[in-house]
């Protein structure tokens, strides 16, 4: 039996939780939104920290055996102190990100995309350079991605998305750049419009690698496939979208207050 | 001595407290930006009812004698609650903005912006019907408002300006209003661009109605000039933007956690 517990600023984890299902379908897991707090990415390293050693918190009590920090902005700022405080594995989405980018690139330049909480936190940068040292980084935040996303304005035709796209994305075409991660679970939903933007360069999404690795950590792991989800805004919201994300129906999801 | 609590999802609510500030230059202020948990306006109305509760809360313990809800979203779904729960009169900036409208509006029909939490929850449309019965009141949400002013797109040659004030505010083109509700304290930055995309509209911002209510509440108010600044996230984000909303600079603030 293994439970696995993911938590994310609001619905954009459930990709990965989608990716780590592909992995491994008959584990179960807990999921925690917090979408009464909902962005994570423009807000201070200490709050972030704050309101995720407290989702965990709540994921412990259901009783998880390893725990997936789906936010990247988390994973970037909260690591650390998740790690010193929780009694179990803690893996979050910036690492294996940039272990997928170190793969990906044949030039060593590579782009990072995110909210301005992980692109200020350097995390990415860090990451890509301990893992392909003499790697170029560069980092840009786009901070209309997620409102542009969650609005569903996502079509790479249309004239808004491609001016967005274009505005963060045309000064790093200067950079010579051949990878580009994804740094934020919204991001790949806007995915056709980036590919657009930016021809010829490899996007990563580091949802697929997080599955990997939490495959490596809890190899042949088994459950009943029991999947619960928990909401600290009220639930209607979550479940209106939360089945486009995961992949499958979502029928359920239980408020608590942290 | 009089002073003035004033609260709002973040930063925004400064423009209310600058226009009370011109009101009653005299006055003292406390003001409270709940920067850890902003934005509202995509929040439950359970949620933004707690907030606004815990907000007010930390203003009392500071002797406040009068609260503005300056945040639109808590004064749309929140002001019953506060009203109930505290000794202080409580004034929100639906109900000025409402009026504010009734009187400006030569034809009766009447435009409303403002976030999906504004707008759902129809506070705008009840308050301007009891203020001028047989209004028809259209109400949009925009909410890709608030981040296009945060990421300071606001110029109504922009381009990616134009384009999304265009998408949201057309159809109300074919409304014939003659009026239209700036209905959230970030909107006054675009006023510009929403000018030239409904010209000969009259734009309402509720921030001097509800100056000259708190005057009213208050006549002759006059304190030491003194005010103060709490925030829920830590405060180096707000003090860099504040002087800019309230027009005069803003050097410290203290970090609460509500």
């Amino acid at each position: 039996m293994a439970t696995i517990g993911i938590f994310d600023s609001g619905v954009g984890g459930l990709t990965v939780q989608r990716a780590v299902l592909e992995a491994l379908p008959d584990v179960d897991t807990v999921y925690l939104g917090d979408t009464a707090r909902v962005p994570y990415g423009t807000k201070s390293a200490e709050t972030v920290t704050l309101y995720s050693l407290r989702n965990a918190r709540v994921l412990l009590d259901q009783g998880i055996d390893l725990l997936v920090v789906a936010c990247n902005t988390a994973s970037a700022v909260a690591l650390p102190a998740l790690r010193a405080a929780l009694p179990v594995p803690v893996l979050g989405v910036v690492e294996p990100g940039a272990r997928a980018a170190a793969r990906a690139t044949r030039t060593g330049r590579v782009g990072v995309i995110g909210t301005p909480g992980t692109v200020a936190s350097g995390a990415y940068q860090r990451a890509i350079a301990a893992t392909r040292p003499g790697a170029v980084v560069v980092a840009r935040a786009c901070p209309l991605f997620v409102p542009l996303a969650e609005e569903g304005w996502t079509d790479p035709d249309d004239e808004i998305v491609r001016g967005v796209v274009h505005r963060y994305l045309a000064p790093l075409r200067g950079e010579a750049i051949d990878t580009l991660v994804l740094g934020c679970t919204h991001y790949p939903l806007l995915r056709a419009a980036i590919a657009a933007e930016l021809p010829g360069v490899a996007l990563v999404d580091s949802a697929e690698t997080v599955a990997a690795e939490v495959r490596a950590l809890l190899p042949g792991a088994r459950g009943q496939g029991r999947h619960r989800f928990f909401v600290t805004d009220t639930p209607e919201r979550f479940l209106a979208v939360a089945g486009r994300f995961l992949g499958r129906p979502v029928e359920h999801a239980v408020h608590v207050d942290v």
